[in-house]
């Protein structure tokens, strides 16, 4: 047995409070080598008294990837203490104790010696990352607000275009897009189902995309006011909407007064400790703009920290006591102001966890259920210990979704296998709240990517709604636009409806009704795979609590397939799929969802 | 190669900022089978303006366990941000590279995407885990004050023993110990070399020990008061010596009057919510006394939560925020008004993270190099994070010294692989503030433990002053004083010459002033083996800086065994050694440290 394979770690995703009464362990052994591990527990001060360690509850086999095989077991406590370990017995017939010291024979000495074990010395509630459940039931739909709707002409900036007058965007277009228009557009998304929208930045800020800010208090102008993000918040609740907003602060904006100052006044501005200086004098926003446009975008060896050397994007200092407070009490403002649901922070990697512990513990306290989303493109455990926020954006495990379906640079094996590692990275409630999207104002639009094969985004985003994970979907997605990088995937909105995939639109009603409508089994199931057909880039996937369960199927080869019939199922949602006495016959792009109650 | 073996954790102990410029990689491997690692790093920004991943640095393999090889890079960031991966030679001749989404083939297209590369997103001083640098160098003494010196006879209990007059104690013994003892025996402890003092608790409880506190505010009127403590800790500090007390916050007294309180109004007690009471009536302090025997040291199902069953030990609701700032209040209170220098945590892991990260803030606001020790057993990676503890009582790795010298239970090479195997679940800084102590109030005396055999402990004591982390005495150890376990380890000092054993003084005085000699090596040095020999029970091991190092070679076997000389080498400390022209001979239990410039 490779013994060198095993992995455990105490209060980690590997052990973890689920939810009262359900503590979840899990331990990596090497894929293949394992045939079933025993799990011991009981009272580290009870040991002595009754030997605990002579019983042993089996663990589940739950997920296996390119490399390992994870084990779970979902066990509830009697006592407020666990001292457990791993009675692990090998293919080829040998067992061993997997404690905290290590790999032991499987021998008394080894089990009699409470000291050994690994612990969960003691369960506190206030321990146990928390998310807010409404999240897990939420389906979000994305709005950059510049290019949504025009409610109100008065506001047009005004270099304004006509809306949608061009077919290839620059990145200083304007249209006009504003809050009213998404105000006016409340019934639309209340009829297709959405409970959740996320506004990329509305601060006032120079650029189309706002994610310069030159003030975080206000709205900017082009967008409406205050007043009206007001009642624009108050609407949505009314139709019981979630509201998101996109706060930028590992950034400022070079225009923003702080960056002014430090600019006009250099050592002498009270702002000088706002940023991260190396050296005087900086530049002003305007010294930038009338630089060479090659020394606009990438400008390397800057006497300044800036987000991705973009020189119009000074970074923040928020080890500055007094940054802390400036941005905190903005957190707080929108929230305690005008009601907010969530905050969706950006380039939130690079910002210090010192930090967005503070923010956690100022918003929270004022409303205990917001939502604190992070952008985060890669693994993302170490700002997922609950301290901080309660999902990223979930590029990792979707990248990989896109990859198989999309690109199909992948084998349906490997797709599972990514998948299951994804998972295994984060606790059960952590997965419950991660943000799925196939895609945003940050990467091409889903359908493009797809070469404008419908079917295909049909089947892709019905799959990223079998997983867990609050699923999001991109303005526009729902009535077929197209738009590659940025930023041609930031096209107007299209609303006439005769120039919109009206299929596509009640496809994608139809499929955030099915998400509702199993509620429970989607937003908390169990995930498992049901079939993975290589040859026939077949995938089943299967969400599952007790002996209900959905099982998804995909068919993303060039032949029809069949789904044999299953006596306990039920067809609850499919396309491009013929239920036939033998059983679903699946075109390609292809799906059918089965209901099996057992 | 066993790819399933690799580990990684990005912002763990797998890759942290030891100090500014010094970012440390490690990585996991199977024992023996890779045979080297190249390193490959740069900015994430960058990736496709210059091929930074062309370029390899070399890992070194620091250290191996029963199952594993640990590499390790210490590289300096010309940027603010890393992106990285590990080239893996494995001794098959295969090669993989190993990143944030797992293992590939070392071809392009998994060196050009920056996306797969594990990250630390950007270098935030204020998440690097920092501890007090005095801790580093510090030598503790602990003190068990009701047993160290009775410095004042107008405040002994009223059942007060004459000194050390019993053979074998009682768990209600009381012999009069006091502050005024430890104050007197200043120059003592300045004499031997102490430079830091831990007091088992001393705030008022009825009890010897005090672990069962009722009034956090005062000193036990056995002990004193606090103008006499006050005096004490500036007498302490003009001799360069600092003062670490013991917080019992995971459960209080049964006489405090917040218990007292709860017993007598039950549900209408205002501290009714202090405790986790399952139901009432809750029992006195008066009735848990008057009850049977057997009942009063372990009784389950009480119908509140206590620390190990023990009726007169109910457990703090660290949860409700009027008792946090309670006990936040007294944690202040005697740094600010009495300049302790320290915080020892009793049964530290069964409160909640939560309270200790309130803790730490509130501590380090009032006096930033405060040391913060968690009383934890086990691992302890989910305390030693940053935001926590400085340390943990670090009985896992001395228990594997013991088991080694002490006990003869394990060979070298065991020993060898487990202190690496502890060394590597802690990033370094946290390796060099753990505390080590062979012995304490907890468990029986080390000379005990070594049946009498003084030139044992003095290698035992020895080897562990050779550790990372900043070693502790257990009062009494250096005059050769014994006793088994509890209360027969709590037996009154030793003052009277003609009973001390003086060698171990002499021998004891000398190994501080070593340890301090040798300050930067034996603080910070970096730990590898020299030579681990199990047939002849011979252990060498180095702690290197650059070119310099120490060396301490250990003869735990039946027969004298011989170092060879080393013409770089100076022998600068050793017992039971005779250096000759060949080398240093070693009689059994003798040892010689060498020190080695190149």
């Amino acid at each position: 047995m490779e013994t060198a394979a095993f992995y455990h770690r105490p209060e980690s995703e590997y052990c973890y409070i689920y939810a009262p009464g359900h503590v979840h362990v899990r331990l990596r052994t090497k894929k293949g080598d394992v045939a079933k591990v025993g799990f011991i527990k009981g009272d580290p001060f009870i040991l002595h008294l009754n030997k605990w360690y002579e019983e042993e509850l089996q663990m589940e086999k739950i997920a296996s990837t390119d490399l390992h095989d994870y084990w779970m077991i979902d066990t509830d406590e009697y006592v407020k203490r666990m001292a457990y370990a791993f009675h692990i017995y090998g293919e080829d017939g040998s067992d061993v104790i997997y404690n905290d010291r290590g790999v032991y024979p499987y021998i008394k000495e080894s089990l009699e010696n409470s000291g050994l074990y690994f612990r969960l010395p003691y369960f506190h509630e206030s321990d146990r990352f928390k998310a807010p459940e409404w999240v897990k039931e939420t389906v979000w739909y994305q709005i950059f607000p510049e290019r949504f709707s025009n409610g109100d002409k008065k506001n047009d900036p005004e270099n304004v275009l006509e809306w949608d007058s061009r077919d290839v965007l620059t990145r200083t277009d304007f249209y006009g897009g504003d809050i009213q228009g998404i105000m006016d557009k409340l019934d639309y998304l209340q009829d297709l189902g959405i409970n959740g929208l996320y506004l990329t930045p509305i601060f006032r800020a120079p650029s189309n995309h706002k994610y310069d800010t030159t003030d975080y208090y206000e709205v900017d102008p082009d967008f409406g006011d205050k007043a009206l993000f007001r009642s624009f918040v108050e609407e949505a609740h009314k139709r019981g909407m979630r509201v998101m907003l996109d706060a930028v602060f590992n950034h400022i904006g070079a225009e923003s007064t702080q960056w002014r100052d430090v600019a006009e006044y250099q050592e002498e501005s009270r702002y000088k400790d706002w940023f991260f200086i190396k050296e005087h004098p900086v530049p002003s926003a305007e010294e930038i703009r009338n630089r060479p446009p090659e020394t606009i975008e990438h400008v390397e060896n800057l006497p300044y920290e800036t987000y991705a050397y973009v020189p119009m994007m000074p970074k923040i200092n928020t080890h500055n006591p007094e940054v802390q407070e400036y941005l905190l009490n903005i957190a707080t403002y929108w929230i305690k102001e005008f009601d907010i649901d969530g905050w969706r922070l950006d380039v939130a990697n690079e910002v210090d966890h010192a930090f967005w512990r503070k923010f956690n513990e100022a918003c929270l306290a004022v409303k205990p259920d917001l939502y604190i989303l992070g952008e985060i493109w890669t693994s993302s455990r170490s700002w997922l210990d609950g301290e901080q926020f309660h999902g990223v954006m979930n590029y990792s495990l979707v990248g990989n979704i896109i990859d198989y379906f999309v690109e199909k640079q992948i084998p349906t094996r490997k797709m599972a296998n990514v998948l299951n590692e994804q998972l295994m990275q984060y606790r059960k409630q952590t997965q419950e709240t991660m943000f799925n999207m196939l895609d945003s104002h940050d990467v091409p639009r889903i359908l493009t990517m797809a070469n404008g094969d419908i079917d295909l985004v049909k089947a892709t985003l019905t799959f990223m709604f079998m997983m867990h994970g609050t699923p999001c979907i991109y303005y526009g997605t729902e009535v077929g636009m197209m738009g590659g990088a940025d930023p041609q995937n930031r096209r107007c909105m299209v609303w006439e409806e005769e120039r919109q995939d009206r299929a596509m639109y009640e496809f994608t009603k139809e499929l955030i009704a099915f998400r509702k409508e199993f509620q429970p089994l989607l937003s908390y199931g169990f995930l498992k795979w049901d079939i993975v057909l290589d040859e026939e880039k077949v995938v089943g996937v299967k969400r599952h609590i007790g002996d209900e369960a959905l099982i998804a199927y995909f068919n993303q080869g060039e032949e029809d397939f069949t789904i044999e019939k299953d006596p306990n199922a039920k067809v609850v949602f499919g396309r491009r799929n013929t239920e036939t006495e033998t059983g679903s016959v699946l075109e390609p792009n292809g799906f059918s969802i089965h209901l099996v109650r057992q």
